[in-house]
């Protein structure tokens, strides 16, 4: 047989972007039709991020320059609703949005909770996770800015992957720089990121200033979020044919997660359900702005009855333990700076397996919503969200993402409040993405020795 | 934190079975409501299962000893339509049935091809595989049963990672016989069955008396569906508190994967579609069967206007190479002999990452197809499969299972050729399931040097 088929299938190039598809498009009817723009439905104003009074010149400057004309205008705006363009509603309609609701129903069994246990399945998007929704927006504004390059960061993997994706389906290049104490663990993931075409680097790397300042010192060597963050940026700048892009704690990226929110949304109007409790993770913070903007004017309608909550890693307490103060979202301070909760740019994070929680700051909306009051956050060990796992994977089913877990954790135990109160309570939370792809890390926890429990 | 939720997590046993939910479950409605019984409406008798003339004693009644009742009653059916029980039907339901049917748009764009390519998407089941849809069904029928555990083989893992859920959620206990090199590639799947308390044993073990003569003589020590099979088998002979299920191979697995074909044939008819070419991947046939199944009456009138495609591994060419006799399933002739495309049961399967595919014999339902000229078949080496996986995660995102690999490299070949000819045809294929677990063989084929190619 050997590669009959092979000229065939490699005489096609990528097809390059294209403002309207040539064909008719799957169906976009139930896509939102909008972003929701949560900065100016905030109870207070977004703290504007600014630059640090020393010598080595603007950052605020350097971010003009590395980002995306559409990304900059998007962080600007202040109307409520940003429509989505029509190539983007399809993208989103054939990567299979809506994504399912699911009522968990064996688990609620599992918890003998009067508690109705909803789980937003972003884990179903086919690069695993709900990141996708950004990528594949970013990576359009890109192509139709006329840029061939992408560079960015990414923590656990999922945004890399889901940026390597989009990067090719709209005919751009992508580079990613990895923490790399996660790219390490997942050599699955890396496998599929190398598939698509992405370049990966593992940070702290010999390639940017900042990379090489924190090695020689022997600082964040594991490397982390941050690291990832300050490489991509000072690669960006150094490189001004490409454009740097981000995928989680900024305005823009929260808004293009909002239509997991207004599925959820419709999802629960259509089964006459009113949600009493809306969790997701939070490293960056897009997944939670994601579900919970959308319902903002509710909580400011139902105070207390409506709870929002953040599930963060105890190995990064950002919103338990932080300050809420003016930071740099890297160690070297390449970034602006920008106020939120945060653990201190020195903060060394450790080892763990939820890659995509180990931050020392995050989303600065995400502050305001805590520093107001409207948004409650729980901290967990790696060990407790990965028991967590065990039990969704033994009652449902699913595999999810050891981030994801923190979320389905804290929403066990308010069905558990539930259960001792008998007070039935309808709980929506956010899988944010797949496990599989994280298997490592339960192998750590369970392998070999799994059977016996 | 601790382990504050532990003790309220684990004070509830994983509940038993009940005939009827507790509660009202899932929706059922669109859930087929029986199965496509295939035997009855072959165009030729289906060959019995029989003894061979020797002095070790009737395997057929071995059979009759250790297989469930149902399981054995369905075999023997003749109505075309066996009903579905409703609380199987409720179980489906959870489980995301209906699973979505894919337009391949990228795929098709990247091909250039007038012609229309649907995926039909049984990797989305929360196991990541089709073989949910039995191992849920024959565990419902072990717990009406009042069988308390289940001892059954797996090749890939998919079939033993579906047994051990179902197995929980039916309160039964599980033991896996795996073929030896495949669990050995795959430590996270075996990670996700031991999480999920199945017991697993890599075939051939020490376990049994036909395991111990394979060891013993140096044969098939690499394992195989069949080395696993006759395991399993004699292990069930020798622990009469258990019963033995199969996933693979039998008229009652090919029914209760009908429910893929029912709903492929809806799904088509909702969009005015009519199928050109049925594609599945063949190991035992159970997703082969499920899917073309139902559309073998359209087959008897279309005649050469319906092709159904059958994609077997160059592995193990049974279909494309092997003879129409009697054998038996397993090396230590264990089983009965049945009737099928066979290469032989003393042929070595050489070493792949297609674990499901890797069969030296396989169903006599789909041999009865293929001798009757209804079914073609066609063999892609491991290669040409993992290329094809890496095109439909290029264009589509999606991760795809190797098996599952040569159903879509066999679509993509028809597809090709409607681009030659300028006919538009309507290709569905079976992903039979999501190669997320299957990552170190995407690895061993494009770890390291993806970036480059």
């Amino acid at each position: 047989m050997g590669n009959r088929e092979e000229t065939a299938m490699q005489s096609r190039e990528q097809p390059g972007w294209s403002p309207e598809p040539v064909a008719p498009g799957p169906d976009p009817h139930d896509v939102p039709m909008s972003w929701f723009n949560i900065v100016p439905n905030l109870p207070a104003p977004l703290p504007p991020a600014r630059d640090p009074e020393d010598a080595r010149g603007s950052r605020l400057e350097v971010q003009q320059r590395i980002r995306l004309d559409a990304m900059r205008a998007q962080d600007a705006a202040t109307d409520s609703f940003l429509p989505i363009p029509e190539r983007v509603r399809q993208e989103l309609a054939g990567l299979g949005r809506p994504t399912p609701l699911l009522r968990a129903r064996a688990l609620e069994e599992y918890l003998d909770t009067p508690a109705r246990i909803y789980l937003k399945r972003e884990d179903v998007l086919p690069t695993g996770s709900f990141k996708l929704n950004s990528a594949v927006t970013q990576a359009y504004f890109a192509a139709r800015q006329g840029v061939g390059t992408l560079v960015t960061e990414t923590g656990a993997g999922q945004w890399g992957h889901a940026v390597a994706w989009a990067a090719r389906r709209f005919g751009l290049h992508a580079i990613v720089f990895w923490a790399g104490v996660s790219a390490r663990q997942k050599p699955g993931r890396h496998t599929v990121i190398e598939m698509l075409g992405a370049q990966v680097h593992q940070s702290p790397s010999e390639l940017t200033a900042p990379g090489k300042a924190l090695l020689r010192d022997g600082r964040h060597v594991l490397g982390s979020l941050g690291t990832a963050i300050g490489e991509a940026i000072s690669y960006a700048a150094d490189h001004p044919e490409t454009r740097y892009i981000s995928g989680s704690n900024l305005p823009h990226v929260l808004a293009h997660q909002t239509v997991i929110g207004q599925e959820v949304k419709t999802q629960l109007d259509a089964l006459g359900e009113t949600p009493d409790t809306l969790i997701a993770c939070v490293g960056g913070g897009s997944n939670l702005g994601g579900l919970m903007g959308p319902f903002l004017a509710d909580k400011a309608e139902r105070g207390d009855g409506l709870l929002l909550l953040g599930a963060e890693s105890a190995a990064a307490p950002r919103l338990t333990r932080g300050e809420w103060r003016y930071d740099h979202a890297d160690p070297e301070g390449v970034t602006p700076l920008t106020k939120s909760y945060t653990l201190g740019r020195d903060y060394e994070l450790p080892d763990t397996h939820v890659g995509g929680l180990r931050q020392h700051s995050g989303s600065s909306v995400v502050g305001v919503l805590r520093q107001q009051g409207l948004l409650d956050a729980v901290a967990y060990e790696e060990g407790e969200a990965f028991d967590t796992g065990r039990v969704v994977l033994r009652t449902e089913g699913m595999l999810i993402a050891p981030e994801s877990c923190h979320a389905v954790r804290a929403a066990i135990e308010q069905a558990v409040r539930a259960r001792e109160t008998g007070v039935a309570k309808t709980i929506v939370a956010c899988v944010s993405g797949n496990g599989a792809l994280d298997l490592d890390g339960y192998t750590a926890r369970f392998g070999g020795r799994a059977a016996h429990a």
